[in-house]
């Protein structure tokens, strides 16, 4: 299939734009296109007519140049008509915007089966049915949500694929860019009748800007599971990937039946499978974006989950005392020596009421170059594997330098270590300071903790994965 | 005690303020107050000397006027001798904000004993040691921490009790301010040696500006933990008392230890208990913040749980079902007829494609007067309990009314309704709207589930502090 057409195209043609709303789906991406994006665009409507003075083709067959991907949003009846013109004229992809498909049961399903057939007539990369799409910067982006009423991920090297778009426009978009997390490229497969999950990581897995590639799923058809997990193990021999399921309810469940159309939810492609299979996967809206932060940033996996915890606050250290038990990391135990070393280390009004048991609580009377010395100290430590910084800048000792000088210290050793600094404009500074440096920054503590799940889980993976594919390989 | 000595007094001594460091804790007290807070303020340090051209008074005695709240921050050892001289001279409250006390052990322990003696002796109300101790605007702030470095909460009706300073003001008044939650008073009471929760409840239950009281506790000692049932009890006839406890864990515990010498957690206070007692309790940092903010709204408590979900996104209907599952709520079933109904009150291009069933999912083709109609047929509807609605506003037929428009709809019913809104500085026209109306606004999906879990639970306490209570009162 020509997903190179559907991702960079040079030239999109917009078949149902109106020249008399402005609002309407189609002419919404033909204008965004048209000012925002490199492909060069052409509107298509049966009545003809132009927008701020440019022309409406009648038709596909009308327009003057060769189609790389058309996207189709007119009524459902409508659309397979439209794809065998498109099919005819060598459109290479298509993005179907339009509900009314397997979705909606009965007739929409018959619809949908004849949609599948023509794209496989015409070898066309078919997205969706019932999506919003394809964002690829810059060249092509078929959302048809007005750019100023979304919210723009910064450009990098997570690939997001998901099968609800309002998911893929908010909780990934909206919250990707809070976080900070950067897009390589973002496909909502609706439907999915004929580009599926499957199809995309085939793709992604070869993408040079793709670091990472994450899903959002509420599905899969018979035997697309089983596949999917093959087409994910091979993955992530050159990147992780990282799940999060919706539907997983009874209630749920039968939500997703009247959303997407999936006749098959994952009950059937228990966690137990993804773990076998070298997926990563995460159990709330919190843990995929925290998730995908961290994977985001190039650190190293771990495996038994002992950790450290440096703290300013002895609140906070309780705090993520309590999550570490909860999400099954160990709190690393430190002798009275090497207590006494670290003590020996502070500044002379730290020193005598710092806790320096694990979390280590350094108090409000500590000074930047407290926290330097004792990560460094931590990071020498054999017994410590991950380093959870808490890191909060109230008190007047502490510098804007903070982040940058203890990131650099503590990027000298193969350890990794992830910062909790509450995530306010005056602190962006450290915050930056840390995250230039190659320490990811949390949000909350629950985040933080969550982000060494993640390397945790990552590190499990990579045992697994070997396993399984050598044990595939030894019984082919 | 005269605790309203201690959150408003006319006159504050900080002792241990110093010419030399602007940085010291005495200094940073002495000066916020000079120059943000309504207090009249004076300055101690055995060496004498000046401020910005201001006196420093020698002793305590020196000072010119009756001091109504003394803040120590000097060495641990000078403490009781300092204690003495305010007793002597008729200070009515002290705030010590020195640590080496309790939590240190040894030493430390005895040295509060004797601490605790002096306060007795004088009937001092002390807060702390080892503390940040009182905000109380616009009167008083004894935290230690520069005003410019903190996030100041909006005034507002919640009043916060905190056995950790650097959780008050980072997991409090920053997630606080970030969600508009508003602050009456805030204290830290650290070792709590004199004033604990306890007396702080009596206190704040007839305090007119507090409508909530929420509490952050690392644990309780041998009978304290009895006595804050029964105020806590007595305070939810007036005000519901909201709890979020850390050191529940084997790791959390060992680090209470040394974070605030509690000697016994809350293990031996058991949920159950507080459940009994009317104590409303969060189960982490996400649902403390989450049911501050909707118990400081003036909605109904509910009983069942029975559920409706309106939403713009199917995936994000998906993804709330799963969590009401999660969260113990129940989605309410509605008949082909109801669902005809509520079909025949939307748009054109709605109406076919929309899914009315529960999530009632309208889709991206819905316009403001959509979400209006269903909401208003949906509080009518006497299955339905409470309204989640999930609004995106991403679709360019939604306009900045929406969240006034619907709000002033569902608040001619007596049914909770809570709406999940993007927390977008371009969307904060709707957030404004819902909020400004009575309708909470949520920062995710599982915040506005939480919120309807804490309205449950308030009708939960509500419920089983009646029957406590006139067991009592029987039994008596």
């Amino acid at each position: 299939m020509k997903l190179r057409a559907v991702f960079r195209p040079k030239t999109l043609c917009v078949i149902g734009v109106s020249q008399y709303n402005p609002l309407s789906p189609g002419t919404v991406i033909y204008q965004k296109n048209l000012h925002e994006m490199e492909v060069e665009v052409f509107g298509v409507n049966p009545r003809g007519g132009k927008i701020d003075d440019r022309e409406i083709y009648k038709s596909v067959s009308d327009v003057p140049k060769d189609i790389d991907l058309a996207v189709i949003c007119i009524h459902a009846e409508a659309v397979n008509g439209v794809m065998e013109e498109c099919g005819e004229v060598g459109v290479k992809g298509v993005v179907v915007v339009s509900g009314g498909f397997a979705e909606i049961g009965g007739e929409g399903v018959e619809r949908q089966n004849q949609l599948v057939k023509i794209a496989r007539k015409y070898d066309m990369a078919v997205i969706g049915p019932n999506c919003v799409g394809v964002y690829s910067p810059p060249y092509v982006d078929t959302f048809f949500l007005p750019s100023e009423r979304l919210v723009t991920p910064p450009p990098g090297n997570v690939a997001v694929i998901s099968q609800s778009g309002g998911v893929l426009v908010d909780q990934f978009f909206s919250k990707y860019t809070e976080r900070k997390i950067g897009v390589s490229v973002a496909v909502s497969i609706g439907n999915k009748a004929v580009v599926d999950e499957n199809v995309l990581l085939d793709y992604f897995k070869n993408d040079p800007k793709t670091k990472l590639i994450t899903l959002y799923i509420e599905g899969f058809r018979e035997k697309e599971g089983a596949l999917f997990l093959r087409k994910a193990a091979e993955c992530f021999e050159k990147k992780p990937v990282l799940v999060f399921r919706a539907g997983k309810s009874d209630y749920g469940r039968r939500a997703t039946v009247s959303h997407t159309g999936s006749v098959m939810t994952a009950t059937n492609v228990a966690s137990a499978a993804f773990r076998q299979w070298g997926v990563i996967e995460a159990e709330s809206e919190y843990e995929i974006i925290t998730f995908s932060k961290v994977l985001s940033f190039k650190l190293p996996s771990i495996k038994n989950g002992d950790v450290a915890i440096l703290t300013i606050s002895g609140g906070h250290g309780v705090l993520c005392a309590d999550l570490c038990a909860q999400y099954g990391l160990r709190l690393v135990e430190f002798t009275e020596e090497e207590q006494e070393e670290m003590r020996r280390l502070l500044n002379p009004s730290a020193a005598p009421i710092a806790s320096l048991k694990n979390p280590i609580d350094l108090t409000g009377s500590l000074m930047d170059n407290d926290v330097e010395k004792i990560a460094d100290y931590l990071m020498k430590n054999e017994k410590v594997e991950a380093l959870i910084l808490l890191m909060l800048p109230y008190p007047p000792t502490i510098s804007m330098q903070l982040g940058r000088r203890t990131a650099n210290i503590v990027r000298k050793y193969r350890k990794p270590v992830v910062a909790y600094v509450p995530w306010l404009p005056k602190y962006s500074m450290i915050v930056e300071g840390f995250e230039l440096n190659g320490v990811p920054v949390a949000h909350t503590v629950e985040e933080a903790v969550q982000m060494i799940k993640a390397l945790k889980l990552k590190g499990e993976a990579e045992m697994r994965i070997n396993r399984t594919l050598s044990y595939e390989r030894f019984s082919s």
